[in-house]
């Protein structure tokens, strides 16, 4: 169930602190949606950051509401292409799931896709039953299939490729 | 044109010494293939290995020759699958080319990825006509194509996946 509170309060911010990292630790575990790997994979990336600066190729996007952060993406120019984006990670803490907040920050991303050069960005997910609603939600922003690859996952769990072109 | 060479010389290791590094680079180069910032990724993946050790989660093979390493893969386990495994790289020094070198890298690097637990293991590279050749290799090597992704790497220039499920 979604907490009632007030969007219009929701603060977007790319720097990543230190004291962010727990807060993703919380928004990852909460979902109940990533593997023990998959979270430490999020975790990987924050800390690729953290040490790296801009040199890591990952950059984030925030939503912030009353001083924590609630909801991000991480996301990053693809090595080796000229203007292919993928979007590596996106989440949303549980409690505040329901409120626009994932389609907020897509948007928002793609806003900021455009003004780094990105022609496309990618984003993937699992053709398991449990992640339709992540694929309905790709679908109706914009992206279309680009690639499945059977049991790329795991046997009977395949990866879905989607693409957006940016105009 | 290739080197008059005796190929039952080449010895085979999986340990990355850092003085690999040089001759990996002169490999990369040697080849004409890849752009500056593939070949910096191609040490990137080296230097990440030298750092982190197999925590990288980078495993190499390499093909010495008279003491110099002259040819070589780099490949792993995909984080957040089971059993999928990557080739990120293979590369034989242009002057060693045409000795089967490739093949016999790629066929231990199969049988080390089947070892590792490996059911499938996947190696991508362009839709360019420069690359028809290395599109044959895969598929003469019995790889088949599991994803085109048109305009990836850049306009005209798409991603071709292969996979091949490890028996």
């Amino acid at each position: 169930m979604a907490l009632p509170f007030n969007t219009e309060k929701i603060i977007y911010r790319r720097d990543l602190q230190p004291a962010d990292r727990p807060h993703i630790y919380e928004i990852v575990i909460s979902t109940d949606f990533f593997s023990k790997e998959e979270i430490d994979i999020a975790i990987e990336l924050v800390d690729e950051r953290l040490s790296k600066g801009s040199r890591s190729g990952y950059l984030f996007l925030f939503a912030e509401y009353a001083g924590q952060v609630i909801g991000y993406t991480c996301y990053g120019r693809i090595a080796g292409t000229v203007g292919s984006f993928d979007v590596y990670w996106i989440a949303v803490h549980r409690l505040f799931q329901g409120n626009g907040i994932g389609k907020s920050l897509l948007q928002k991303t793609e806003q900021l896709i455009m003004k780094e050069g990105g022609r496309r960005f990618y984003i993937e997910t699992s053709s398991r039953d449990q992640y339709k609603n992540t694929r309905l939600f790709y679908l109706s922003f914009g992206f279309r299939q680009d690639a499945f690859m059977k049991d790329f996952y795991a046997p009977e769990d395949g990866k879905i490729v989607y693409v957006k072109n940016i105009p």
